[in-house]
């Protein structure tokens, strides 16, 4: 897989394409990172590559051209083009696994108020990590490209995956590592107890129990087994 | 304002905090942020941090120790604690202008698959930027530290946020800057009118259109105006 990141700002992921598992990740040829300076394609004679918008308001709006060019410059026919804007679809798990198939991925980084809308139709999607206003889309990259190369095959071991948050449509049981007592807090007995039958179960109905507490509305258009019925039930 | 990161990774926030908006925000005194690394506060003779599940399951799990070690190294009345993890609240524009209001802000980052889950009831709340699984909470205490900065005073020009997406539970109407012809797309007319009453309705009911078809939950239990509500029956 190779992610390619249009931004005005490509030392700001200096940091995160050393990070561990990314490192690693790219060591080992699963996947390649690339960041392309947008200001790089501005025809201004002074490299700016933003201007007031229409209509008046505060701030500067990034024109449509560099970013156009940009774009152009580095998409090919098995690109998948993502914006990443408050105004887009709300990023999940399962939009994190339906973009990791793509072979070429290109994420555009708006900066300060945001890029010329007519820059839209030129995407293939409108991203957003949540509903919060950042001071621009860098972040909002890297937090895709890090939920996505972390579920590209030998990045992680598979089992990691199966238990976590979202990806059975709960929350994740709580975890619990030594010492066994600290300061007369214990780990549940179960989970000592080797009983792996008792454990599964014990772990099922704590994320059905933290789902239900945290986040109910994860669990409002969720299909349940007959075995998490009972569970809820008891609740 | 003083943000306080513990973290296993606290070189991969070079980046960030040398951002322009970070940056600035830290030159000009408004915010302080700093990094204290997790493994400093060790006992383990190794430098361990982690260890295996009780239980069994993939993957390490950081233990309860140097976290909490860590944590009261640098806790004081004034502190806001905020763990970052799959579990908690989802982070919102409506959270960032909370956490703000705090003079001193923690953010423990979880790394692997987590921390100890007997670490939850030593912080003040517990915070998730969405619905996805990163590699750690790294990049999620940047997301939360960006969105939270950015709305502190002088930071950036307060008009900036009024029509911001998410500040009045709108997403925001597009914008358009030069040139006004793009290969013959054009921006809509009445911005280049000069009649701000215009100019305004356009960009409400801009705003209430695209928030209809891309985020109509985001209406849901919204609280309309009249003028809102005669533009919605249009719509």
């Amino acid at each position: 897989m190779r992610i390619t990141i249009l931004t005005l700002f490509p030392e700001m992921y200096d940091s995160f394409i050393n990070t561990s598992i990314i490192k690693r990740a790219i060591n080992k040829n699963r996947i390649e990172i690339e960041c392309i300076n947008i200001r790089d394609f501005t025809k201004d004679k002074h490299n700016h590559v933003d201007d007031t918008p229409y209509g008046g308001g505060a701030g500067m709006l990034m024109q449509i051209q560099p970013v156009l060019d940009c774009l152009n410059s580095c998409r090919n026919e098995n690109s998948y083009v993502i914006l990443t804007a408050p105004i887009g679809k709300i990023f999940k798990q399962k939009i994190a696994r339906e973009i990791s198939k793509h072979e070429h991925i290109i994420i555009i980084c708006g900066h300060y108020e945001g890029i010329d809308a007519r820059i839209n139709k030129y995407v293939d999607e409108i991203i957003s990590i949540g509903d919060y206003v950042l001071t621009g889309g860098e972040l909002a990259s890297m937090v895709i490209s890090d939920a996505i190369i972390r579920i590209t095959d030998g990045v992680i071991l598979e089992q990691s995956h199966e238990d976590e948050s979202f990806e059975n449509g709960l929350l994740e049981y709580p975890q619990y590592t030594k010492p066994y007592d600290y300061n007369g807090d214990v780990v549940p007995d179960v989970l000592l107890s080797g009983h792996h039958e008792n454990i599964r179960k014990f772990r099922l109905s704590e994320s059905l129990k933290i789902t239900k507490e945290n986040r109910p509305d994860l669990l409002e258009k969720r299909e349940f087994t007959k075995e998490e019925l009972d569970i809820l039930s008891n609740l």
